[in-house]
């Protein structure tokens, strides 16, 4: 175990420049912390390519096996510093970034989650989750989404990247994709102009796009989808979070 | 309009002591921030105790009688110092706490949320949004629950405070005038001891109670519900963020 006390380290530079997309791209990196979501990665099997802890009693409550990862010993310090919470739990892992898959799957079916241009870490993370309790197929995150590695989004996942496979791309490439495998793709709307939701019948086979908090889907792929839907509200709040407007219609396609 | 420009100002101590339940209990009033919720109480015909703004040309663009609300004009440092948020918009003001309903209504009936515990305020504000969307007729924010107006909840409500009705009070009595009343009550579990959402019909009377992030339901109260009921899950996620199962569950009973 490599001993680590300065933030000027090299490696710790390195964790630290994971932060932002950039140094992930050059890196193919990114990096977890907390207890839960690194016990959900030795859980899944993923290979870390570096342990880090502030205390080394730390590594004994882990199922790894020491010899096959390098364990890194840094200080509380070293651990304010790489890390994007105000307080850190002192446990942190590198992993490769290998769910970037940006190409389209040759054989494409089931239920999927596109995100266009979302933009709240925390709406996307619970998003993911969503998707990941009603057992999807995949979720893609379109140009303008945040970044799937984000360390907010990551936190905010809690795991469910090891669960359900992430995908980088053009969702208007996506789309074509799903019409020539007959995977009907549903837009969603603000208004009236779409179709109420509940009146489509559930079904294993679809692929649901959500829009920007602001904005919604963007009109290019609406006019591409096979249908839009809203979802009627009897209230007066003016519109629904959504991540919970996702999961309210994902509920009810998978029923 | 008077200007105020010190943080020792007696005013400004006033409003700042509203961050606190303490300070809000014992001034019976609280501070909202923001274009968007100031204009919601505006529309809504509150009485706004005071308006404080950091421009003057603010106040012509709200749809308000200068001449009904004693107007104040602080500096960016004051705003600072009264706001919860990093980046104040430079307009707040002063609500009553009047929406704290401690007594049960002698007539109930309709649809209504009950928050068990719930910790996070913006998995509250989220709910409070979501019930207000299906236009649901109150929110019970139960003992251990965050309060209702903590400068959090409030931002995260958007203003729907002023479109559906908050009471505080003891779940456990809500649910005997709910029974009293013949209102179907609803508790939710995270596992399969309980029934599956969907194998209930939708409906316009009901009470359903939604429990903390971590701990779900407090047993007293599970015990004491007509049925509870669980939401299946096909993935591997370990739950659903409470204001997602939240709006899955009001949007199936009130389709």
């Amino acid at each position: 175990m490599q001993s680590i006390t300065s933030n000027q380290n090299k490696r710790v530079k390195e964790w630290r420049k994971m932060q932002s997309k950039k140094g992930r791209l050059a890196s193919g990196q990114y990096l977890i912390e907390g207890w839960h979501i690194v016990n959900e990665a030795i859980k899944h099997g993923k290979q870390l390519k570096a342990l880090i802890v502030t205390d080394a009693t730390f590594l004994t409550q882990l199922s790894i096996d020491e010899g096959e990862v390098d364990t890194y010993l840094i200080t509380p310090e070293v651990a304010k510093h790489i890390s994007t919470t105000e307080t850190p739990q002192g446990i942190f892992a590198v992993l490769e970034t290998a769910d970037y898959h940006e190409s389209i799957p040759e054989k494409l079916g089931g239920s999927w989650l596109m995100l266009d241009n979302v933009q709240d870490p925390g709406n996307i993370g619970t998003m993911v989750r969503t998707a990941d309790a009603a057992g999807m197929n995949g979720i893609v995150f379109g140009e303008g989404t945040v970044d799937i590695y984000n360390p907010k989004v990551v936190r905010s996942m809690q795991g469910s990247q090891f669960h359900i496979r992430l995908y980088t791309g053009n969702l208007n490439d996506w789309l074509t994709a799903f019409k020539k495998h007959n995977v009907p793709t549903y837009g969603t709307e603000l208004n009236e102009r779409a179709l109420s939701y509940d009146e489509i019948a559930s079904t294993k086979q679809f692929a649901l796009i959500m829009g920007n908090e602001g904005n919604g889907v963007s009109k290019e792929l609406l006019d591409k989808t096979d249908q839009n839907l809203y979802i009627p509200m009897n209230g007066e709040a003016e519109s629904l979070n959504v991540a919970v407007a996702t999961g309210i219609l994902i509920f009810h396609f998978i029923k």
